[in-house]
């Protein structure tokens, strides 16, 4: 049996969390979310980070912080996960949703400029499977239209953006806000788990008062108020010092795990390219201003049909492979708000995208498994 | 040094949490979540429950599932933590705040029918310090006028409610929806974390969508359904396996744990009786109808000025006593919204009341030391 996912333990998670138990605090805010964020501030030259329970928290906070009102339009992909829309509904906007690049399931760039009307107000580029959107036009639309870039990042942890300059830049530094999910599918991982990066720094303090409830109990213990209340909306984005601990484990460790996963989607890609010439599989294309953070390994087959066998196939033998999303334009809860443009590409990698197992401790002979099963249909 | 709170550890903690790791899944709703659900359900008889992140998401739920449009009027007490209030104001709610009553800091019963206009939808009894509000009062009062009760359990595990016919039932399970914290400073404990109880199981359905993050996956893992997508709002409200097998070693030891506090309480009410009767100061009210959960022990001074003395005194001997709530209705955020009315007894509670020290590990010199220092001033 081979399972789609298994989350990685580096060994140390449990002796952090046993030891932000002995700090006497486990709720959020302590030692080992300060450990992690400015972990994430210095290696990553992010703005100011919070960690979120998850990152469809980051993403409220987010849609907050953007202030939404009922009738803002935000434009995203159809072809993402139910969160990123959520987020910005919760708010009353409304989503208008594009289509995928024909080579790659990240947002059409080049489909954007024409959905932006006066009641636009944010961008969410969301960077599947680690790849980079085209960060450099979806900026530069930002800046010509005063709308704001929120990166869905969620699959992006430790991947790069070169700009036409050459200069470099990680994702979920480049937009005016980013989120991360360090859910166990994630290559970091927290079981549950997010960071919302704000890297416009004007948000910087609004941001800590909606992370704390609502209150200006940041700014108190800074000494800046002599009593903390509440001073706007917000939720409990904060995660546990538990989370914080088990995740400040994986990002020691970061480093290791990123060079595990490029190898095996090195593995796959070598061991499937032939094979999937011959059968008119796409695999994973990656433009050349993104780097590879290795997320996700996954193919595109030809038809539905297609996929189906294929996972099929594997299930037979033991090998969980999946397939999402569902375009959210078509969903029972939006087709009817959807202003009934046809979405092709969304629809196409809805139908025929495929994800092969890809977790540290998935071992080389498993690789060689799957790619023997695969390329003998 | 006495801290005013200090996480304690059943010792199956860690044990559980690497339990979980091995199940293969530390993201929601798996092996610890259905046994920390069950246990409830079971326990206490409630309807459905659902763990979350925090109580603060647990009342966003009900919010939720309230239906709260932008204008409805929710009527809660203004001395209550900040995310009662904001969970409702989040969904667009006005909120109509009441006073306390005169002998405790829950929401006077008898103030409450004056405030309800056509605009009412619900009303949100806070069990201030595991006291029951006089819920036969207001589950009437929500008959008579087709209300939702929301239950503010926070701090009110194993705390029960006596009727007038003699029936018992425990906080959580008498309004339509409830919500219980288990945030490191209450009984019961896992960081951050909370859950909803769904008690009118018509909300049942959709409370698993919107927990789920409006998406139907519930239904299609128990064949329901035979894919699953987006159908209604929703966010990420369901805590990791992480949180949930910490929270299961705590529920393990739930009786163990009430004893203690129970005991630690006991000590301190017959230790500060006759001193607290000579200077004028309140021990803690508890009506006929209402057990004791021993979540907090509090004093009610007479003056801001005595309570400043008596914080200050602990401090000196390294005692943390610690106070709360500013009135919402006088908040930064609330007060221009506020209708005008008085609230002179949340008031008084935000002045003069004072949380003393009260966690597992509190030591029986400790509490005499306590008791000695606060009755020699």
């Amino acid at each position: 049996m081979i399972p789609f996912n298994k989350p990685y333990l580096t060994g140390k998670e449990t002796e952090y969390i046993e030891d932000a138990v002995l700090t006497g605090k486990l709720s959020g805010n302590g030692k080992y979310t300060k450990l992690c964020q400015h972990y994430f501030e210095e290696k990553y030259n992010f703005g100011k980070c919070l960690l979120t329970t998850s990152c469809t928290d980051a993403l409220e906070m987010a849609a907050i912080l953007a202030n939404i009102q009922p009738g803002d339009e935000v434009i995203m992909p159809s072809y993402t996960f139910v969160s990123t829309s959520n987020a910005f509904v919760l708010r009353g906007a409304k989503i208008v949703f594009a289509d995928s690049r024909k080579d790659h399931p990240g947002i059409d760039e080049a489909s954007i400029e024409s959905l932006i009307t006066e009641k636009t107000k944010v961008i969410v580029p969301v960077h599947y499977a680690g790849v980079a959107c085209n960060m450099e036009k979806i900026m530069n639309l930002a800046t010509k239209y005063n709308l704001l870039v929120i990166e869905d990042a969620a699959q992006a942890i430790d991947s790069y953006y070169t700009f036409s300059d050459g200069s470099k830049k990680v994702l979920g530094s480049i937009g005016h806000l980013s989120a991360f999910s360090f859910h166990e599918t994630k290559n970091i991982i927290s079981g549950e788990g997010g960071m919302l990066v704000v890297n416009d720094l004007k948000f910087s303090n609004r941001a800590e008062i909606i992370w704390e409830k609502g209150t200006n109990r940041s700014a108190f213990f800074k000494g800046e108020v002599d009593k903390y209340g509440w001073v706007d909306i917000g939720s409990s984005f904060l995660p546990s010092e538990i989370i914080a601990a088990f995740l400040w484990a994986q990002l020691e460790n970061l480093e290791k795990i990123q060079t595990k996963r490029i190898g095996i989607w090195n593995n796959y890609y070598f061991g499937l390219e032939k094979w999937a010439k011959k059968n008119d599989v796409i695999l994973p294309y990656r433009p050349d201003y993104s780097t590879n953070n290795a997320h996700m390994f996954y193919l595109v087959c030809k038809s539905i049909e297609q996929r189906t066998i294929l996972i099929k196939k594997l299930k037979e033998h033991g090998i969980s492979a999946v397939f999402h999303y569902l375009s959210l334009h078509e969903s029972p809860f939006y087709h009817s708000k959807h202003d009934g443009r046809a979405l092709p590409k969304s629809n196409h990698y809805s139908n025929c995208l495929v994800r092969l197992p890809l977790f540290y401790e998935l071992k080389e002979e498993d690789i060689k498994k799957i790619i023997d099963i695969i390329t003998t249909i």
